[in-house]
C-alpha cells in the first residue's frame, strides 16, 4: 500500500493525464469548428476552458502543498516541479485551442479555412491529437524512450505548417487578407500547441531520468 | 535588519525587477530591429533570452528551496507562488520579444513593416515599454492600486492592434501576402507581450492584498 503522500504524488500525475485529455478534445473540437465553421463546437471550446484552467489550479494548490508538508527532496521534489512545468504546457495548449476557436467564431457563418487547404488543417488538427494522446502515454507509463519520441513526432507539424505558408505565398494564392491572416494564425496556433505537446514530453524525460534534454527554442 | 529568509523573499523580487529590465530592453530592440530592418538588433534580442530564462531559473530553484526548508504560510506563501507566476510571465514577455526579432530577421534586409505602418509599430513598441517598466514599478513599489491601471494601460495597445488589423483589412491595402503574413503576427506579439505585463500586475495585486482580480480570458 502507498502512504498518502505517495498518493498525492499519483493524482497529480492522475490530474496531468486528465489535463491531456481535455486537451485532445478541445483541439478536436476545435479543429471541427474551424473546418465546418460549427459555431457550438467553438464555443464548446471556449467554455471548455475553464475545467483546463481548473485542473492546473489544483495542481499547483497541491504540488504546493506537498512542498511545504513534506520537503521532498531528489526523485519526488522533482516529481512535484516537474508536473508544475507540464500543468503549464497543458494549460497552454487549451489556450491554443481556444485561440483556434475563436478564428472560427469570428468567421462564422463562413469557414476561415479556403477549401483547397481543408485536407492539411485536418491532418493538423489529427497531429495535434496524436501528440498530446502521446504526451498522456508517455505520463501515465513514465516512458522516457517514448517521451524521446515527441520531438520527431512533432516535425510532422511543423511540415505541415510550412505547407500552409508554402501555399500561402504561391503567386496563385487568391484568397484575400483575411484569409491570409486566419491561416497564418491558424498554422502558428496548432505548431505552438504541437511545441507544448513536446515540452511535456521533455519535462517527463527530467522527472524521470534527472537529465534534460536539448532545450532549444523551437519557435516561431 | 532582516533575517535571512526574508532577505530571500527580498531577493525574488529583485530578480523579478531584473527581468523587466530585460524585457523592456529586448521589445526596444526588437522594434529597432523591426523598423530600421537591424539584424544585429535582431541577434541581440534573441541571444539576450537565455539571460531571461536563466533568471527563470534562478526565481524557480529559490522559490521551490524556500518552500521546502521554510513551509512559508500565508502572504509568504502568497509571494512565492506569484513570483513564480510573475517569473513565468516575464520570461513568455522575453519570448514575445524573440518572436518579433525573428519576423525581422526573416525579412531583412527587408523591413518587415510597410512604411505607412511604422508610426503605429514605433508606438506598439513604446507602449510595451510603458507596460514592462510601470509592471517592474509595481513590483518594486508593492503598489497595488498602481498596478490597477496597467489593465487599463494595455488598452492602448489593443487600440493599437486594431489599427494595424483595420490597415490590413483595407481594400487600398497593397502589400502583398508576406506583408500581411509579418503584420498579423506583429499585431499579435505585441499584444501578447501587453497582456501578460497585465498578468503581473494581477499577480502582484494577489501577492499584495490576496484578493484576484477579474481574471477574463484577455486574448486574442
Amino acid at each position: 500500500m502507498r502512504d498518502t503522500y505517495h498518493e498525492e504524488l499519483d493524482a497529480l500525475g492522475e490530474r496531468l493525464v486528465e489535463m491531456t485529455r481535455l486537451a485532445r478534445h478541445a483541439v478536436a473540437r476545435a479543429t471541427t469548428a474551424l473546418l465546418d465553421a460549427d459555431l457550438t463546437a467553438a464555443q464548446e471550446v471556449i467554455s471548455g476552458d475553464d475545467a483546463v484552467n481548473q485542473l492546473e489550479n489544483e495542481i499547483e494548490y497541491s504540488a504546493f502543498d506537498l512542498m511545504a508538508r513534506q520537503q521532498p527532496v531528489a526523485k519526488d521534489l522533482r516529481t512535484i516541479i516537474t508536473s508544475l512545468h507540464m500543468a503549464g504546457d497543458l494549460e497552454r495548449m487549451g489556450d491554443h485551442a481556444v485561440h483556434l476557436a475563436k478564428v472560427a467564431r469570428r468567421r462564422h457563418p463562413d469557414s476561415a479555412i479556403p477549401k483547397e487547404l481543408r485536407a492539411t488543417v485536418l491532418e493538423m488538427g489529427h497531429q495535434a491529437e496524436q501528440l498530446v494522446i502521446k504526451a498522456g502515454e508517455v505520463i501515465t507509463e513514465q516512458d522516457a524512450e517514448k517521451a524521446l519520441e515527441l520531438d520527431k513526432d512533432d516535425d510532422q507539424m511543423d511540415r505541415l505548417r510550412r505547407k500552409l505558408l508554402t501555399r500561402i505565398l504561391d503567386p496563385s494564392w487568391k484568397h484575400g487578407v483575411e484569409a491570409t491572416m486566419d491561416v497564418t494564425l491558424v498554422g502558428r496556433f496548432y505548431e505552438r500547441f504541437g511545441d507544448h505537446a513536446v515540452h511535456v514530453a521533455d519535462n517527463l524525460i527530467y522527472m524521470v531520468t534527472g537529465e534534460k534534454p536539448g532545450d532549444e527554442e523551437r519557435e516561431p
